[in-house]
């Protein structure tokens, strides 16, 4: 049973997982992490030690049973390309587990005001974004990583309506600077009963905005940078992907809808094909600029509740992991970016005529497919 | 000249500093940051690609002139024992190249109020902190890493006396995980002339609690913990190192003093020489049980000004780098730590016997000195 502990100082939640540390790492175990020598790929459809993915096709009684399969129409020798499960070492217990905390029981912690625990429940699951092993989402079709993006909308609408649930984020962690423990392409989904702390905040944030000036803050921002044309990457029809004016890592991206819209779960079909291919063509000028760089990338979209669908502008936030997290950081949440988000958007835009060139590497299941 | 950025959703300032871009870098280049394979240690006082360490005894000249230098008595074959320079590649301008930015001629931000930039001015320091090739403070003789923390005192009251001067920090990042770039021995002092976020934030919550309570927080914090001893990892007449109760990384460690002190400039000699035993016995604790583990540590003394002495309480805060920053933590700044702090405190405990009787490796300046 996880916990949440309240970090008074810093008026935030912190959630305590040990089970995590069970889960098998592709990279390194943890006693290691700090010796630097990392495995950036594994075998064909192999862990480093040897064992079979968990992620491939033919090793699905690794991982508990899909919450969601779907199947690309050109998928002829698997039943699934984008397969959904709960994660096997949660960071939030499932609704079911959910039991109140008996606080009399709790000897470390005589005074409660001062030493605040909870539970929180909801949902972890993983998004295993194709049945072979493939390591990143730019190495697949177009029509297949409008699947993934299309498994998110699908877990997301799945998730708003479960009672209680106040927040929910996909996220991908790539390579293992940007946190990722399996090589094999994933994301997940996380959803909680609370609110954390910079999602409240913005939430209030944009809610004032849109309070005051009649318009949603974001979409103001958009009307500016179209204008002045200083930071953009690349953009359709429906999206614009931007290096934002104060991002707090180099070479982030955020990839917004250019029209009002709340949540990420009301875009149509034509647009997550749309959203994947701007994110398939940003992703590849970031691998392109730096190769083999770890990256985080993180789909906000509108909290599950008690939002005003005016104020809030639902987007996918890319995040290359290129610096660390020092010091001052650590001390002050204040970061220092070493390169000017205007020259970013130039070094990325300059990739993207090769980017919409790439044939994808795995048009269809591989014969090197993991099967024993 | 470098600026500062609002990053108006998440409240906060991100400093651009692109001619950090340019310093040494004995780890890896960014562009090869993401490759996974870094360099732990180099030769003996040099860069991994061959040139003088910039921070030996006899490379003097590759640094600007000292601010400070201290020598411990039996130092016979260096001027210098700790050397205080200003960074040649620093994150704040200096105060005399402050000057007032010309808004009129920025064609990239054409709604100020939605692209606030400023400047900030303050320090940025490197406190060199052998003059010999060591890589840690744990390999030091005890008043050697005393003379270490005077430093940081000696820096910090010199820059509390500088007008307009807000916030000061001293940090040390130790391994390429932890965002350094040299491994000769350092540590790093910022100034700046504004607070940073969290900075307020905590200032305002616990000048709140001592309104409320008539206590200082972290004394109260303090009192049950010791009460408790659930999350104590050792102590001394003067000092406590403990693992706080809701920490976002595993295996982290604050100390702080046992009564009630603001500023950590008011610690006596033979305090400093106290705090400099807790703190080298706790990061040999946290390299023997993690060994070449990476880490941060953070000295977060009373702002500089507008604070109320009763309710800040100075820390020295050790920040294990073990896990990577993920998805989530970026997208909502809710932390997952899989490591209790109770069984952290323990794990730590076990070593101290070793600690207090390890002899140091550098009891004098080593004959492989780097002379060339």
């Amino acid at each position: 049973m996880n916990e949440m502990r309240y970090d008074w100082l810093g008026d935030r939640w912190v959630i305590f997982a040990p089970n995590r540390l069970l889960r098998p790492d592709n990279y390194h175990d943890l006693a290691h992490r700090h010796s630097c020598q990392t495995i950036t790929s594994s075998k064909e459809g192999h862990t480093s030690n040897g064992q079979r993915c968990p992620f491939c096709l033919g090793a699905e009684d690794q991982t508990p049973p899909a919450t969601l399969t779907l199947r690309t129409d050109r998928q002829s020798t698997s039943d699934w390309s984008v397969r959904v499960v709960p994660n096997k070492f949660p960071a939030i217990d499932a609704p079911e587990e959910f039991c109140l905390r008996d606080e009399k029981s709790d000897r470390s912690t005589p005074r409660s005001d001062l030493f605040m625990r909870k539970q929180t429940r909801g949902g972890h699951e993983v998004i295993i974004e194709a049945p072979f092993h493939v390591q990143s989402i730019t190495q697949l079709p177009n029509d297949h990583a409008a699947l993934i993006f299309e498994a998110y909308q699908q877990r997301l609408k799945y998730w708003r309506n479960v009672q209680s649930m106040r927040y929910a984020v996909v996220f991908k962690n790539n390579g293992a600077d940007a946190g990722a423990s399996l090589v094999h392409a994933h994301s997940q989904l996380i959803c909680t009963d609370f609110l954390p702390s910079d999602v409240l905040k913005t939430q209030k944030r944009t809610i004032e905005y849109q309070k005051t000036h009649g318009r949603c803050y974001a979409c103001d921002v958009l009307k500016e940078e179209l204008l002045a044309n200083q930071r953009i990457v690349t953009q359709s029809e429906s999206f614009v992907a931007l290096c934002p004016f104060a991002s707090r890592l180099p070479y982030s991206v955020s990839i917004l809808p250019k029209h009002h819209q709340s949540a990420f779960e009301a875009c149509s079909v034509d647009q997550l094909r749309e959203l994947a291919t701007l994110a398939q063509q940003t992703l590849l000028a970031i691998e392109l600029e730096h190769p083999g760089a770890a990256y985080n990338y993180v789909l906000q979209t509108a909290p599950l509740d008690d939002h005003d669908p005016a104020a809030f502008h639902w987007r996918l936030k890319i995040l290359p992991r290129l610096i660390k997290v020092a010091g001052f950081e650590w001390s002050s949440d204040c970061y220092i970016n070493t390169v000017l988000p205007e020259k970013a958007a130039q070094d990325l835009a300059r990739h993207l005529p090769a980017c919409s060139q790439r044939p994808c590497v795995h048009t269809s299941v591989p014969s090197q497919i993991c099967t024993n």
